[in-house]
C-alpha cells in the first residue's frame, strides 16, 4: 500500500503535551492535582459527546465553554474552592501548553518528505491558534481544523469529513494520528489509516476494530514512511 | 401545572441497584472491585457514545455486547485476570440484581395514582427482562422501552423518543427518572420533565441546565403528586 499522503494529528496529548495543566492544579489543591486533572479531562471528552449527541434540544458550546464548565464540575465533585483566580489560572494554562518532544522533529521530517500535514481537533480556533504558538509548531501545519466549523464534536462523522474536505484527499491516504484510543478508533470507522500513539502502555478499545498502526512515541510515526531523500 | 400522567424511569442504578455487581468484584478481585466497577461502568456508558455517535461506519451493538466488551477493557487496564469463568460470573450478574428497596413502593403507588409507568434504558430486551423478573416488578410496569428498537444509545433523542411514542403523551406529560445526572439532562434538553435521583450528594452537570425536580431517594418523585384518593 502507498504510504499516506497527508498527516493530521490529534491536539490535546497527542501534540501538545497537558502535562503542565495536572502540574499546576497540584500547585494549587496540593494532593488533588492528580485527580482533579483525571475527572476534569473525562468530563470536558463526557461534555462533548453530550452537546454532540442531543444536538436537537442542546446548543453547541465551543471547546472553550465545555473545558471551563468541566473544571468547575470537577471541583464541585472534589469539593475544591475554585476562586475566579484559580479558574482562570488553570483555563489559562490551555493556552500556554507546550509541544511534545518529538513533535516538531516529526512534523518537519514529515515536511521534508513533502507529506501535507495538520491538526484536526475539538479545540475552537482561539484555543488551538494560542496553542500552537506556545508551542512553536506554527509554520509546521498546512492546515489547523477545528471541529467548531461544522459544530460536531469527534467522534461524530462530520468532524473526521473536515479532514478529506480540507486535503481533497480520500480517507485512506491520510492517516490520522491520536493518543486517545476512542480518538483512533473512530476514525478507523471513517475510514481513515490511523495510529495510535499510546504512551502509557494502555489497552485499546475492546470494540473489534484495531488502529492501523500503534507506536509509544509520536517518533513511530516516522516508521510508516520512506526516508526523506 | 398539572401533574404528569406517565412516569419513565431509567433502569441501571435508577430502579435496579447495581451494588451486587461491586460486591461480586470485590470477591473475585480482592481490593479491586470498587476500581473495577467505575471503570467498567465508565467505559460501557462511552461506549454506548462511540458506537451512537460514529453510527456511520460502527455497527451497533446490543448493550450486553458493550456491557462484556467493557468488563474486558476495565480488566485488562487493572492487569486483572478475567478469566471465562470469572467473566461469566460477572455478566451474569446483570441479569440478577435487585431494585432499590423503595423502588417496588413507588411503582405501586404511582399505579394506585392511575399513572402510567414504565422503563427506558439502554439495556436490551433479553437483559431488561431478566432484571425485572429478577427484581420482582414485573406486572409494576405498563411499558418496558429499550433502546435496541432504535439502535441508538441514550443521549439520541430517537432513544428518548420511544418513551413519548409509547404513550401517546408530549414529552411535558411525562416525567422521566435517572440516576445519573448526564440522563436527567438529556431528558430535560429532549423535553421531558425530569427527577434526577441524586443518591450520592453529586453535583449536577454545568451545562447550564437542571433537572425539573432533584431528591436523594425515588420515594421523593411521589411527592410531585396528589396522594391516591
Amino acid at each position: 500500500m502507498e504510504p499516506p499522503r497527508a498527516v493530521l494529528f490529534d491536539a490535546y496529548g497527542t501534540l501538545f503535551d497537558v502535562y503542565s495543566i495536572g502540574r499546576l492544579a497540584e500547585q494549587l489543591f496540593p494532593g488533588q492535582g492528580a485527580a482533579l486533572s483525571v475527572l476534569w479531562r473525562d468530563k470536558q471528552i463526557e461534555y462533548t459527546r453530550l452537546v454532540t449527541t442531543s444536538n436537537d434540544g442542546a446548543p453547541y458550546r465551543p471547546f472553550w465553554d465545555l473545558t471551563r464548565a468541566s473544571l468547575r464540575w470537577a471541583c464541585k465533585r472534589l469539593a475544591l474552592d475554585l476562586t475566579p483566580e484559580r479558574e482562570e489560572r488553570l483555563m489559562d494554562q490551555y493556552r500556554h501548553l507546550t509541544a511534545f518532544e518529538d513533535s516538531l522533529d516529526v512534523l518537519r521530517s514529515l515536511k521534508a518528505r513533502g507529506i501535507t500535514t495538520g491538526i484536526l481537533s475539538n479545540g475552537d480556533p482561539p484555543m488551538l491558534d494560542s496553542a500552537i504558538r506556545s508551542a512553536g509548531l506554527a509554520g509546521l501545519l498546512d492546515h489547523v481544523l477545528s471541529v467548531d466549523a461544522v459544530r460536531k464534536y469527534k467522534t461524530h462523522p462530520a468532524a473526521y469529513a473536515l479532514g478529506t474536505r480540507a486535503t481533497g484527499l480520500d480517507a485512506n491516504r491520510i492517516l490520522f494520528v491520536s493518543s486517545n484510543a476512542w480518538d483512533a478508533l473512530a476514525a478507523t470507522w471513517y475510514g481513515y489509516r490511523t495510529f495510535w500513539v499510546n504512551r502509557q502502555q494502555l489497552p485499546f478499545e475492546e470494540l473489534g476494530t484495531q488502529p492501523t498502526a500503534t507506536g509509544s512515541t509520536l517518533r513511530d510515526v516516522l516508521g510508516l514512511f520512506e526516508p526523506a531523500s
